[in-house]
């Protein structure tokens, strides 16, 4: 069994983003820059937009943080969103989810211009890489591509099961996987909460990518013998034992499934991380379009 | 065996189409008016824009067919979609594809107003289909779905096996009947020239969508008894004893599937007029969304 190692492979990613940042400033250029909106104080949302400051930082990014009052309204929101899309200073920036409920964040989505969208969520880009087109492929699913990519993983005619059918991670993937190239060029299932019978379909598979959000739902006879597994879980659970109170759960029981596997990800430390440079690859690639498009 | 008749069923639908147009013009409002754009002189094409503006007319639409010469340029097709979308009489327009050689087909494509694009062709619009969002869905698996709901073909939790992962069939098909809603909630596999032992993913299939342009290609012994079988195949194969001078096979050995099948389209007289009758829906609902956004 090899451990996907997304640490590992994110930094690596890194050192050749904050590589190309150099020669780009060395030629004159000005720093990718990416903001990202936080409205509110939602633990997890803070813990993650921390996460992709952070990331700017060691990739050589500017990077700004418009930290918003939960009691922001949708007009408001808007009003930033539409500054940001005519920042010339701005390559690309994300709105943070979710947002307060009294925001509709579909409007908020669809307002992000698809230029700046390195998130991948409007519609625009959702048809685009459905369509196999160049685009902004959202990070979770940018991510486990770089990942199979990364360890050689031989994804051609394999079947691939996809548990969830998320607009952000289930459903990208299942088209990813699917397409022609490598990796890709898969027979993909997806499944989700109204299947039947979830492991007739596990059992069978090559590739198990795991995105239902439920803590250790892929046990260990689920899956054959040499699959690949790839955990996108990440349940907070309480535990008094932590420091923090809890610890992050993925998808797969890892004890169980393990063993059995040829490749899977470890629970912190696989698809999270992947996930945070994928954003930072895909701020590069709007910098370049950006200046392409000059 | 229950024959999916996409005849009849159509029919009833462009009866209500009439009616509400009837009531439209009876409020005095104007006429739904679709607009086909066909480049050249392929055969094929010709038949198809010629069925619809037949319907056009059976539903009581205006209908105009731009006819273009195969060295039409395509800065001149760019013109004329422009101008399209910006006539306020019309409420929707298609491009007929293929184009000529010479012309790029997306840009053409991205060119389309997308509340104009009844072909739900434009990357807005598939990326809408793909998360959800009511939009234009692509007329062949609009019509498929709506042949399901006439049939009350219960398909939630059901193993949905699409064969064939094409732009405007395979792909918008595993998306819609993935989704929550009736019909929909499928366990979807896609399957591909790539797949690897495709009789083994149909055998457990309890409703398989061919979409792969291989005459004939789904046997008798590829199909578990039972199944629902909706057959998008249509291919001209040479045929002297025809007055034509050939027949269209669809992609299912229909004599052999057609007893094991709980329900199956014929070939013609199946998919093809639901997807013409759904080009009509989408034309109907420009027109009523134009109308709202006035």
């Amino acid at each position: 069994m090899v451990l996907l190692d997304g640490k590992t492979t994110s930094a690596a990613i890194k050192q050749q983003i904050a590589k190309q940042v150099e020669e780009l400033v060395a030629n004159g250029e000005k720093r990718p820059h990416l903001v990202a909106i936080l409205v509110g104080d939602n633990g997890a949302s803070k813990t993650y937009v921390a996460a992709k400051e952070k990331a700017c930082g060691e990739v050589g990014f500017n990077s700004t943080v418009l930290r918003l009052p939960e009691e922001t309204t949708e007009a408001e929101l808007l009003k930033e969103v539409d500054r940001l899309n005519h920042d010339d200073d701005v390559d690309g920036f994300i709105v943070q989810l979710p947002l307060p409920k009294h925001i509709n964040e579909q409007r908020i989505i669809e307002a992000v211009d698809p230029s700046k969208d390195v998130d991948g969520f409007h519609p625009v880009n959702v048809g685009k890489l459905s369509l196999g087109l160049p685009t902004f492929v959202s990070a979770t699913p940018f991510g486990i591509m770089e990942l199979l990519k990364a360890y050689n993983i031989d994804t051609k005619g394999k079947h691939c099961v996809v548990l969830g059918r998320s607009n952000i991670v289930g459903r990208p993937m299942a088209n990813l996987l699917s397409q022609k190239g490598n990796p890709g060029d898969c027979t993909v299932t997806i499944c989700h909460s109204r299947t039947q019978d979830i492991a007739s379909y596990t059992r069978s598979a090559d590739i198990i990518v795991a995105a239902l959000g439920v803590p250790e739902f892929l046990k260990g006879d689920m899956v054959k013998d040499g699959a690949v597994i790839v955990d996108v879980g990440i349940t907070r659970v309480p535990d008094e034992t932590r420091p923090k109170g809890y610890r992050i759960v993925g998808d797969v029981a890892f004890d169980e499934v393990a063993p059995k596997a040829s490749y899977i990800t470890p629970v912190p430390g696989g698809v999270g991380p992947m996930t945070i440079v994928s954003l930072m690859k895909n701020t590069l690639q709007a910098a370049q379009w950006r200046k392409q498009a000059e």
